[in-house]
């Protein structure tokens, strides 16, 4: 065995770990009653241990310089350039520290369930001071390890090759332009009148309509399920993806959508390269990548009158016992791009996403690199929300800085990929107008061209290119937020 | 730390590992799409071969030298006997035949899940046959170590202390007084008339059903839940044990018993000792204990006559609109307690199901012991079959040599355990009753002083003791197969 083919073996085992930690993961999430919480979580923090300690096996350095000095192919070389990326990361934390903040996440991530219900901030507070001091640590070692700042070396885990330079920037200019279109549309929305759901919707027809959709959207159920959790998520592995949505039986909007954002996730995992199993270089590109997908769902095939079409009628289909009127066209269309000021990120509508994300990007770089304490956060959180939305949460946690699960369990530097997906989602939209008749193929309720581009020029492209050769490679030039300003221009005005 | 220190906290991480399994191993049968199987297995092999890789490190045998000198209380005596048979068991394989098996049982088992309902042998025996070749080679090496006969080393490791002489004995028994016994019930019964379930039961009120005859049983939903795979079990850890069942809507009867069952194994894994949670001293003492939990649930308490009473209630209160006539507590204990000479043991009544047992026994003990061939298989099937209760199975696979799923992946020695189980708990109940009213406690709707007794003779104990040593600090003497005789002559003359 050369030692590029034991550094992909070694892969494999680790993957194999990684497999059972997001089944696990997932069933924790999904399907675990709270009374196996305790034992499930140590279970978990060992198993990351030994994932970690299979990552940092003293042999890999030899492996590693021995492979870069082996004739390898173009593939081949990514695949190295990827174990090696993984392999670096994983190097710079000692253990303890790894352990350490799994149990504190798992632990935070648990009572936040129901602390969030009871806008328990002191409670929160207590287990998420751990999870943070413990992400600092994190990001001070990592910092030192990549000469970037301790906020870069998080963001580096999620955006290979992202700063937070790059991203000031990117931010500025869309604080120019978003705050005056969201006043724009909701005046222009504001004589509009439409019909909201009302009376009961059944959880199990609200799950019979997501299954329809996902068929629609030729998810693959030979390899992934649709299940339930508070914070829906995509999950498992490429193999059987396991996405997750939550219902409420008022409203049936919010999880329909939901569920074809999931859809874009997991149908980016099916379609990843099976003969890169296993290795790095055949996982997603990026969370910036993988967002790109899920909007990509979401925003440009999902909010098109096309698909707004086939879901309207399905959900008629459906709920036959409600008022017809409630299913038009027109109707749909209009719930399901009102723009409105509000508290909850995942409730967001397309336009004043974007002021979430930078809100919590501003607070994460800063918590991160030490410039702010974790007990500042709430006072922030209602500054920054009375700036950009004009919403103030002071007192109001649960609908403030305790609303999201990613601080929870110290997923620092993964807030900013969800712009960057909208971003590279009108960008990929764009691009493939160019050469398919997009709005025939939602018509005609045959997808599959849309999908072959994406796999085409994404899925199946796995990691074996950094971020910007993808983007590149598939769209002409690397990112350009024109794309998505003049989509949300052209939706919305 | 001393060494029996180490030793527990080593047990520790193999538990943790051993989580894993179980979470991984209870997905894959109840909510695995089909896809997801062949990377699951591997990741799943790669489990056990990692757990096989702790449970034989080289300082163990170290450890245990230095552990035995050391002043031990009784407790932790016990604990160190149990860390010590793990050991050894394990220590026999080599890590290549571990993979290798759980592998070609994870395949033939996948498989035989389509095969089976296509009454395909031929398909299933190409797989089936490494499943054997793999057993009989374990087989081997473990008689080698043990000084036992290899089907006697394979019983050890599921009935710790039984052999096959014993067992010979005790079914040479049961064959002089079981086929008469049989035969006279079914006569006692010929003239009886009773309603069987016509119609359709929604899987959805089935499930309603089972959960609240899991709560009559005092089922922890804070530390389980009910779900549904092809072949029943009970699995999971006992801080979160789960329980699957299979619904048929033509019928409720099999599946709201088989949920009895099921919880009987559930409240002996959550009432597991804590203290000493990630031991083996913590575990279930046997699998043939583990099914007298189940069997005292379901046939020494759910049909006994209160609980009948209760069954028949609360069925007729969930399907409202079939037959009322169906639900009369006179029906549902002629349902409950017919006799009839039939194929399939998971659907036999308390009194054929022996038959079926002893059938398999011997012909798995001649299997093991290299008498015969996997191929002789449905031929001896059906020869015994005919002898004991009169049926032909002569290519008839899926209800007769295909029909479980314990020989599909390799578990050789382990049927015998479900008859021990059945004499176990007439034995407690016979116990039992001397000091406890348990008729008034099943028709008052509070079992508490049952599950109280079960709980501190046998729960609470974990392995601290040896079966002999349990079953007599319960009952006084240790296995004795007349009350189970008389039990089932009670009932069924």
């Amino acid at each position: 065995m050369t030692a590029f083919q034991k550094l992909v073996a070694h892969s494999k085992t680790i993957s194999n770990f990684n497999h059972l930690a997001a089944i696990c993961g997932w069933d924790q999430a999904s399907m675990m009653p709270s009374g196996g919480n305790q034992a499930r979580s140590e279970a978990m923090a060992q198993l990351s241990v030994h994932i970690h300690g299979l990552l940092t096996q003293p042999q890999l350095e030899e492996w590693f310089s021995s492979a870069e000095s082996e004739n390898l192919n173009a593939n081949d070389k990514a695949s190295l350039r990827e174990l090696k990326r993984q392999w670096m990361q994983a190097n710079v934390l000692p253990e303890s520290l790894v352990q350490a903040k799994s149990l504190a996440g798992s632990k935070c991530e648990h009572a936040w369930r129901s602390q969030r219900g009871e806008n328990d901030w002191a409670g929160f507070e207590k287990n998420w001071a751990e999870v943070v001091k413990l992400s600092q640590e994190e990001a001070q070692i990592r910092a030192e390890a990549t000469g970037l700042s301790p906020y870069d070396s998080m963001l580096d885990i999620y955006e290979p090759g992202t700063t937070s330079a790059s991203l000031d920037t990117l931010f500025s200019d869309v604080k120019t332009w978003l705050p005056s279109l969201i006043d724009d549309a909701i005046e222009k929305q504001k004589s509009e009148s439409f019909i909201t759901p009302t009376g009961q919707f059944e959880t199990a027809q609200q799950k019979a309509l997501g299954l329809e959709v996902m068929k629609l959207l030729q998810f693959d159920f030979e390899h992934g399920r649709l299940d339930e959790s508070i914070h829906p998520f995509c999950g498992g592995v490429p193999s059987d993806v396991r996405i997750t949505t939550r219902y409420d039986d008022s409203e049936f909007v919010q999880s329909l959508m939901g569920i074809v954002h999931e859809t874009g996730h997991a149908r980016y995992e099916q379609g990843l390269p099976k003969s890169l199993a296993g290795q790095p270089a055949g996982e997603a590109r990026s969370m910036g990548i993988h967002e790109s997908q899920s909007l990509f769902f979401e925003m440009q095939v999902g909010r098109s009158d096309a698909f707004i079409q086939h879901l309207s009628s399905l959900a008629g289909k459906q709920f036959t016992s409600h008022d017809p009127a409630l299913f038009g066209f027109d109707n749909f269309q209009k719930l399901y791009t009102r723009v409105k000021k509000d508290f909850i990120r995942v409730d967001a509508d397309e336009l004043t996403y974007p002021a979430h994300v930078i809100l919590r990007y501003e607070i994460e770089r800063d918590l991160i690199n030490g410039k702010i304490k974790h007990s500042d956060v709430p006072e922030l959180w209602n500054l920054k929300m009375q700036q950009s939305l004009g919403l103030s949460t002071e007192g109001n946690f649960k609908n403030g800085c305790m609303q999201d699960i990613h601080w929870t369990d110290g997923a620092f530097g993964y807030f900013p990929s969800y712009t960057l997906g909208a971003m590279y989602a009108a960008q990929f939209m764009m691009s493939m107008t160019k050469t398919i008749d997009v709005n025939g193929a939602i018509e005609s309720g045959d997808l599959s061209p849309i999908f072959t581009w994406l796999d085409d020029n994404i899925w199946s492209k796995g990691s074996l290119l950094t971020t910007d050769e993808l983007v590149k490679q598939a769209t002409g030039e690397t990112l350009n937020a024109q794309f998505f300003q003049d989509h949300l221009k052209a939706r919305y005005l």
